[in-house]
């Protein structure tokens, strides 16, 4: 069966396309560009996953949306507010938090499915261990599932979110164990040479990697200890 | 309250905006390019639209999305599929049908509301007296606005659909009686100078016409009775 899969270039888009693979899906890979910071970074870490699972050019697309950069409200997409030092404590939704992105995403991810055939849309949505972001909940993906239900001509495709409910470090110990490429992904919210290691992302991230008891391959400018 | 019309330019959409304006709401003004066929017309009706509500530049928005046409799959958005003449009585989707494109409408919507501030999006959708497209649907807005609530950072943002169960007669009365300007809008599929009279979309709206007792002031190549 074909799979959509929704690809930043970021680490839990890579486990997420080694489940795809591990399920046996014919995978058709999407990035889109919706006016993020690292961009630039993170298509070459989309493009490396895409080589690393040799997919061909058809099942590839990247896509870019202006958009979300033109309305603005986030700091991943407005350079005017600028990215804020992570909080992982905090319980308020930080201001990297893209106005609705995800429906976006996966409004592009359906109409490319209704179109080649694909029944499922993978998105490497996390919820627990997260930046708090209201659509990486469960919950939103039941509710988008109901919406693909009733909106398309088919009716029969369905989002699948294999890591939503993982930890960071269990997210690590899975992709290491499906043989995920993760010294090819980019994570960093602020920067493009050298993770910053101090953005929400980066603090993640590097607390997962920490948890499973491995070193995050990527340079960093800094390694907190989170 | 602060209210974003998604405005193609059509009747529908232009009945709903008068409808937004009639429930003192402050518009916002929304029309997207996705690659339709008769863009550059449609796009003139809103304007004119704009200008006849006298909306200004701040409350208006025109985005253009190339990733439907990219993906194709509709004689509205892909070059190689002719546009189907009007057959009112199939339970067909027709060819017309943009593969759920109302979510990526209602996305860019939402996004936007949650920035300025807007409580309100009015989009123009007919269930009863349409061409059966499956984003039409009432039940799909209800899906959908449970996809808002738990998707956003306010949760307080809802879709209207205030004309969603008229026939196109009473949305001609309706349009009359709320003084929207159906002189300046444009329904047509496949022209942009006289509407053909035979797609679709000219065929509901002659026949909506007729049965309101109105004369459709927009020019035609031939006014088929429907």
């Amino acid at each position: 069966m074909r799979a959509i899969c929704l690809v930043s270039g970021g680490m839990d888009s890579c486990v997420t396309v080694a489940e795809a693979v591990a399920a046996h899906h014919e995978i058709f890979l999407l990035h889109i560009n919706y006016g993020q910071r690292t961009e630039k970074r993170e298509l070459k870490a989309f493009q490396d996953i895409a080589t690393y699972y040799s997919v061909p050019a058809s099942r590839i697309m990247c896509s870019s949306i202006q958009h979300l950069s033109a309305i603005g409200g986030s700091s991943l997409t407005d350079s005017a507010i600028p990215v804020q030092k992570a909080d992982l404590d905090s319980e308020h939704i930080p201001t990297s938090y893209v106005p609705f992105r995800n429906a976006h995403l996966l409004s592009i991810a359906v109409s490319w499915a209704e179109v080649c055939g694909a029944t499922e849309v993978y998105i490497g949505a996390v919820h627990e261990d997260s930046s708090g972001y209201p659509d990486c909940r469960p919950e939103y993906y039941e509710a988008f599932n109901q919406v693909i239900k009733l909106g398309t001509a088919s009716g029969s495709i369905h989002i699948v979110t294999p890591i939503i409910n993982l930890t960071k470090d269990q997210i690590v110990r899975r992709g290491l164990e499906l043989g995920a490429p993760l010294d090819l992904t980019w994570s960093c919210y602020q920067n493009e040479q050298e993770a910053c290691g101090v953005c929400d992302s980066c603090a993640l991230r590097l607390r997962g990697f920490k948890h499973a008891g491995v070193t995050d391959p990527l340079p960093y400018v800094s390694r907190p200890d989170y």
